[in-house]
This record gives C-alpha cells, sequence and structure tokens, in this order.
C-alpha cells in the first residue's frame, strides 16, 4: 500500500468531523476522505444488523477510492460493527471506542469511570465490557443521552436549555466520585464546556476524537504508512444526502468551511 | 378495488401511529397496515429526492400487501413526495398535509396562521403554498421545531425542558394575532396541551392526524371502498428496524399496545 494512499474516515453523519479535525490537526500531511451516511443518519437508533450493512457498504465505497487505512469516526458502528468489519477487510480499520477506552484508563485513579453516548451506544455495552476486560475491578456508570444530538445540530451549544438537559442527565453522577467521563458520541466534544459546568472539575473528559487521531498516528507508523511527505494534505468529502447541511455544520465540527462535497448514492 | 382489502400508512417512523389511532377511532372496521421506517428515520432533514424514492419503496411494499388506499403519514412525504406518488399509483393516496390546511381553513377568521413543523417540512413551503393558493390574502408564519421529536421520543412531554423549548420556538408568536396552529408533523400532537400553554387559548390547533382520518372516511366513502362488514379491522405493523422500540412507543403514540411488529428490509 501506498503510504501516499488517502485515509478513509466514515460517521453517520456529520459528528465524524469531529475526528476529522482532530487528524487533521495531528497529521496534516494526510490525505483524508470523508463520508457522512446523512441519508441514514442517525444510526444511534438502528439495530446491529442495520448499522453494519451499512457501515459495509460505506467501506466498500472507501476501499474502491484506495484508502489505506479507514476511521470509522462513529461510535455506534464502532461499538456494534467493527468486529466484523475488520474480519472483511484487510487495511488498518481503526474505531472511536478502544482509544476512548485507553484514554480513560490512563485517567482512571481507582473511583469511576462514566460512559455517556447515544440509545444504542450504551445499551450495546460495549463501553464498560472493554473497560471491564482491562481491568475487571473498574466500576462504570453509563448515560444515554438522546437530546444532546439533536441539540448541537440545533446550534443550541452555550444555551440555558442544553445545560438544564445536561443537569438532567449528569446531575445524577455529581456524588459519584468518577475519575473521568468518556465522551462516546462524536458531537459531545462540542458540548464540553457545558458538560464541564456539571460536575466536579477534577473529572477527565475523554474526548475519543483526540484519542482516535492519537492512535492513528501510531498505527500508521507502526505499519510505514504515514505520508512522509511535506505538503498539506488534500480533503475529500462525501456524503449521501443533503450537502449543504454539512457546509453549514463546518464551521461548527471541523473549524473551517469546507470545499465541495460530493453526493453518492451507496444501495 | 375489494373493500375488505386494507390500508396501508407509513410513516419515517412511529409518529404516523398518531394517524394510525385517529383512523382505528373514526373507522374502527377498516383493517390496517402501518410501516414506520425505522431504519431510515428521520425524514425531516433528507432530501426531496430521497424522501421521494424512499416513500416509492414503502408505497411497493404497501401495493404488493393489496392495499385498497394508501395514507402518507408523514408531514416531511407528503410535502416533498406526494405529487409524485400520485402519478405513479392508481389507488387513493392520501397526505396529511391537505386536510390539516382544509381544517386551518375552515379555523380562519382573517388573522395568520401558524405551521410548525421539521425542519424539510418548513423549508419547503408546501404548507404556506398550500394555504395562499387557497386564499392568496392568507398571512403565514412558519416556524421549525426540530427538538419536538427528540423530546417525544425521549418520553419528555409534561417537562420543564419541553415548555422551555416551547417557550423559545412559539413565545416570539404571542403578539402575533393568529387564528390556527397547523401541527404539521406527527409527533406533535403529543405535544398538544404543553404547546397551548405557550400561546393564547383562542388558537385553535389544527392536528392533523384527526382531519386526516376524517377526510380518509370521505374518500372511501366516495370511492365505494368503505368496509362494512360490522367486525372489528385486523391490524399488520411493520417496521424496517428495531421492532422493540416500536412496541414501547406504541402506547404513547397508539393508545395501546401492539401484537407482533415484523421486520422488513426495503432497499
Amino acid at each position: 500500500m501506498n503510504e501516499s494512499a488517502p485515509i478513509g474516515i466514515f460517521d453517520s453523519g456529520l459528528g465524524g468531523l469531529t475526528v476529522c479535525a482532530a487528524i487533521e490537526s495531528s497529521l496534516p500531511g494526510e490525505n483524508l476522505i470523508y463520508l457522512g451516511d446523512t441519508a441514514r443518519v442517525p444510526y444511534g437508533v438502528k439495530s446491529p444488523d442495520t448499522v453494519t450493512r451499512y457501515s459495509e457498504e460505506i467501506c466498500d465505497f472507501l476501499i474502491a477510492k484506495g484508502v489505506k487505512a479507514i476511521v470509522v469516526a462513529c461510535n455506534t458502528a464502532s461499538a456494534l460493527a467493527l468486529p466484523r468489519l475488520k474480519g472483511r477487510y484487510s487495511i488498518p480499520l481503526l474505531g472511536v471506542l478502544e482509544p476512548g477506552v485507553e484514554a480513560a484508563l490512563i485517567s482512571h485513579r481507582g473511583g469511576k469511570v462514566g460512559v455517556i453516548g447515544t440509545e444504542a451506544t450504551i445499551r450495546s455495552e460495549s463501553y464498560p465490557r472493554a473497560l471491564m476486560q482491562a481491568d475487571p475491578e473498574i466500576q462504570v456508570l453509563s448515560q444515554a443521552c438522546p437530546l444532546f444530538v439533536p441539540l448541537v445540530e440545533e446550534g443550541w451549544i452555550d444555551h440555558p436549555v442544553t445545560r438544564e438537559v445536561a443537569e438532567i442527565y449528569l446531575g445524577p453522577w455529581r456524588e459519584a466520585s468518577l475519575d473521568a467521563i468518556i465522551l462516546a458520541c462524536t458531537h459531545y466534544p462540542l458540548l464540553k464546556e457545558v458538560l464541564r459546568q456539571s460536575l466536579s472539575p477534577d473529572v477527565v473528559w475523554v474526548d475519543s476524537a483526540l484519542e482516535t487521531a492519537r492512535v492513528l498516528g501510531e498505527v500508521l507508523k507502526k505499519e510505514n504508512l504515514l505520508n512522509r511527505g511535506d505538503q498539506a494534505g488534500s480533503r475529500q468529502y462525501f456524503t449521501t444526502d443533503a450537502p449543504q447541511k454539512m457546509q453549514s455544520l463546518a464551521q461548527a465540527f471541523l473549524g473551517h468551511a469546507l470545499g465541495e462535497v460530493r453526493v453518492v448514492q451507496l444501495n
């Protein structure tokens, strides 16, 4: 595989752009192809079979584009589909789950670890399972926060309603002596500042986007796939529907405007 | 067409069950087949082409089940796909848009008419267009309320956060001398009581589910398709994903539990 081949990154929607942003920042020379499956967003309420089928269709598309590695920048797909995807493709495949778990374990000082995510991610129990596999003594609290994604997409980031919803979801954890909380949804890093207000300042907030970019760098290095050119990498953005929505939310998620966004039909 | 043939009803998800409930109540002898496209919910953020393609796949499925009429119990699909569906099938096809518009025109006494719905329904401007076609002098106010569906699905119906969100969306209409507001999303009838608190008690709230059931009765009568048997009609429920979610939300939307829910794959 050519080291200048692009890295494929996908999400059910636009949240994965936070992972894109982290990769752009830590691996600026890499060529990136992002696909947001906005025609079928959200994955968070769908079954494992459906999420796996959608993920396979996307990986087939990215493989056909010649990618050297794929980042599953979607917590639901990482939790539900990654094992089957890893069996199907020979290039490195990386989800957002393991890097987040790894970072939480580093912050763990004997207290509890919290996990917040979509309904499907939480119901799948993938995070508690991965955490307890590494440390059978660890205590994990989980909370589904289904309103956070629509609140972010409505643009209500630093907003009284969002603070109230955060208080309802996270307030009960105030007395729980938490060491770390994993933001197990790619939309949630945008709410980091608001969420911090609900809990003790000592809690470490694990941003899976940043951790995934870090682990991706390690994997590429190990596999001799790092792009060593000194030019800034190219960017290609695909969506399965409504490119203008990706354009309009890009600033918040990615920190900059997008160029062209192309629509692709997968089924 | 046999008068005992079933009526097909579909929605992007579970909201259309409010239309089902209204039809069950006003036409108790009819046999009903409901399909909720939960694998691809929500339609409200998707493009007209995608929503039309999904709607055609569902109508093909319902036609194959031998339905005598189809109710598009989804505001987004009614607004974006109905004209093309009507050109494609020969049985009566009824959306939720026209019955709601008709009822709003009856309540109209020279003031303004408000329309609330998903982003896509509001952006399509289908309601203002239909209202102004009937009465070119009518003044229409529109407001997208993207957080209402996730709030209903979270079960936060009579909830302080929902009241605050309603206040943000509808408060600015308090001084607008509205005659009627069309609930242009099948989830919204569940919020009727909460929404009433945000505006003057004189405003007529047009519940498209009830109006659609009424118009369906008229259409079936005119076409000699009313089921004149005196037995209670049969029910069949289909979903494209996650049948347990349909089961668990049925009580709120439909007022009773469901029997078997079957999963069907459409693409």
